[in-house]
């Protein structure tokens, strides 16, 4: 496979944007990773754009064409295209892109991962997100994104005593990172007692194990790494490890449900790329849409033992300073959760940690880093893995 | 750039199919194209889905996963994803599933494609239809897709004389056609007479100028081209050339509305990939979504000069038999036009034709096939070129 880095990422503020256009969110992603990259969209080969539902939220398909425009890239025709695997849209799509320079027809690809969520009612956008499980078996008796997690809580709760302090624990530290931020929806810190006095989703899920709504646009330059080596001024963020995977859509027709197979089986498949293994990894940005998520994701990656997740997360291994720090951004929690704009924003959170560029949430000495991208309630993972050289 | 081929091809017969769901559709052309290839669902390494609007037909998105889980590809949590670009979303696939390959990522992989639009009203449809075309400064204001081909159907009847007669033409082509396509949607031939006197839809288009609501699939096996010489018995199919353009979303911000100039763009990018010249193309599936759309195509892709693709097509040019049969499965008019399914059924019936297997549609001693699948209204081509080893 030729060699592929990241030498550009943008995004906009993540929250609500009831301001700004779906259209104006992806310009502002897109321009500034254009910017950072030092490059201008006539320079651009191709177009991957990462969108969960233009359909639902917005009515509107083909948004690889309408972002292409808005951003001046039909004056030479570039090829644009939409990926879509629920709420890994974003993950998915910058593998894609990956593949796409790998195999020798495009140099350099921009990736945008946008969401405009704020236009829908709340009730309109847990509907909406229900269409990313399986409607005919699940979604149309009742069972909303919400409610399966909180199956999965449950069931962690049971088979290894994961307490609701230690879920609470994931949202105070992706808290305290989004505070530090600036692009973060939260940008404020909570303490332990408020995020367990919190109105209830689905028990045992309160208001802050869970995501917010939100509005958002993040976007990366790739190019290959020769190319990147003679342009970038930055240092070069190489992209040393790819997998994507799937599983049922339906939580009922899994075996087990305190494991996501496709986080797995993702993650294998990008530590064999990469030839590295789970302790190698310094930072990793992984889809905490709600806090069992991450208990899971720590888990199924590696980083912890199964069953492990909930007391790492109490006892500070996964906090700045810690052993593995876990989503430095905020996370999908504090940063926001664009469903579509999550997976991109993700890379554009490890390049800035790579290149010691992430402020006072800098992970020290930060070399390697992984992204983990869920769609669904573990239908599709997809995991990243970027090094600094 | 690793050379790929097509082993296998399959789909649905394209149609109302009111008995049988999104899920069985795929599972039907999917199991079909793995029959054709030879190989099971284990053998796959990856899947891609072309699909346009999940989201607002089903109230679904994610159906990569949910194809996955269907044809038992979860099982070894395969990795999928969908694709969308409007009803250009299975070329697209298609186009991204062959990228895959030629990265060396993968080895072999499968390209569905498939909508079921007929579970919406007929308004429901023409409103979904929409989506595909620029919904904030088009689509608010009343222009329905129809409505917006019937404006480029009337300028190149005003710029070159174009009639009525010659878009008549090509469905009463296209219905010779699907009438010999045990796949098609409609299998009865039509007069020259039925076509002028049908119901108006948009004048000057009429209900004969427009392609049906379908459900249906299709799919596609593609492997390495080393793989498929010792793999397949049957002739192996090459993919020589890719082409994908985007243009402005809105019809009203283009220059010219009588050449669409993604078309233009993609099909220079694969003619130049497989080193050929319009002239030896022996077959072509074009998207004739409108009458109106095929001429265009055929001008855009270099088989008749601008101008030069309504008297053609009254002159028989394009039939079976003719100096280059377009559409010989049908075409979108006949075969049917399940938006995401489009550009896969396409390949199939290539396919069909470069390995002699098209019964009495057959184009004799066809070596070199051409697919092109637009999206909306001109926003997004495909072009892609097969030849037969």
């Amino acid at each position: 496979m030729r060699e592929v880095a990241v030498i550009g990422v943008g995004m906009t503020k993540f929250g609500e944007h009831w301001e700004k256009s779906f259209r104006e969110l992806g310009i502002e992603a897109g321009y500034r990773a254009l910017l950072d990259a030092g490059i201008e969209s006539k320079d651009v080969d191709a177009l991957f754009v990462g969108n969960m539902s233009g359909g639902i939220f917005l009515e509107q398909e083909h948004i690889s064409s309408m972002v292409s425009e808005a951003v001046g890239m039909t004056e030479h025709n570039v090829p644009a295209l939409r990926v879509e695997a629920a709420d890994a849209s974003g993950g998915v799509a910058f593998q894609q892109a990956v593949l796409a320079i790998a195999s020798g027809v495009y140099e350099t690809v921009v990736v945008g991962g946008a969401e405009k969520m704020s236009d829908l009612t709340s009730i309109g956008v847990t509907d909406a997100m229900a269409s990313m499980g399986d409607r005919s078996w699940e979604g149309l008796f009742g069972a909303t994104i919400p409610s399966l997690y909180a199956l999965v809580a449950r069931r962690h709760m049971a088979e290894f005593g994961t307490t609701k302090e230690q879920l609470a624990h994931v949202a105070v530290k992706n808290h305290y990172n989004g505070a530090r931020n600036p692009y973060a929806q939260f940008r404020r810190e909570i303490k332990l007692e408020t995020a367990l006095r919190a109105s209830p989703v689905a028990e045992p899920l309160g208001m802050f194990d869970c995501a917010p709504i939100s509005d958002g646009a993040a976007a990366v330059v790739l190019t290959t790494f020769d190319n990147a080596k003679k342009l970038s001024e930055k240092p070069v963020v190489k992209v040393v490890g790819l997998g994507l995977a799937t599983d049922t859509l339906a939580l009922a027709r899994r075996k087990e449900i305190t494991t996501f197979k496709a986080t797995v089986a993702a993650a294998r498949r990008a530590y064999e790329m990469a030839s590295i293994k789970p302790s190698d990894v310094d930072v990793a940005e992984v889809h905490d849409s709600y806090s069992i998520g991450e208990i899971l994701a720590i888990e199924d990656l590696g980083f912890f033992k199964k069953g492990e997740g909930g007391p790492a997360t109490e006892e500070g291994r996964t906090a700045l300073g810690g052993e593995i720090p876990v989503n430095p951004s905020g996370g999908l929690k504090a940063r926001g959760h664009p469903l579509g704009a999550t997976g991109v924003a993700q890379i554009a959170e490890l390049v800035w940690q790579l290149r010691g560029e992430a402020g006072d949430r800098q992970v020290k000495d930060a070399r390697i880093g992984l992204a983990q991208n869920v769609g669904g309630v573990g239908g599709t993972a997809a995991v990243t893995i970027l090094e600094v050289i």
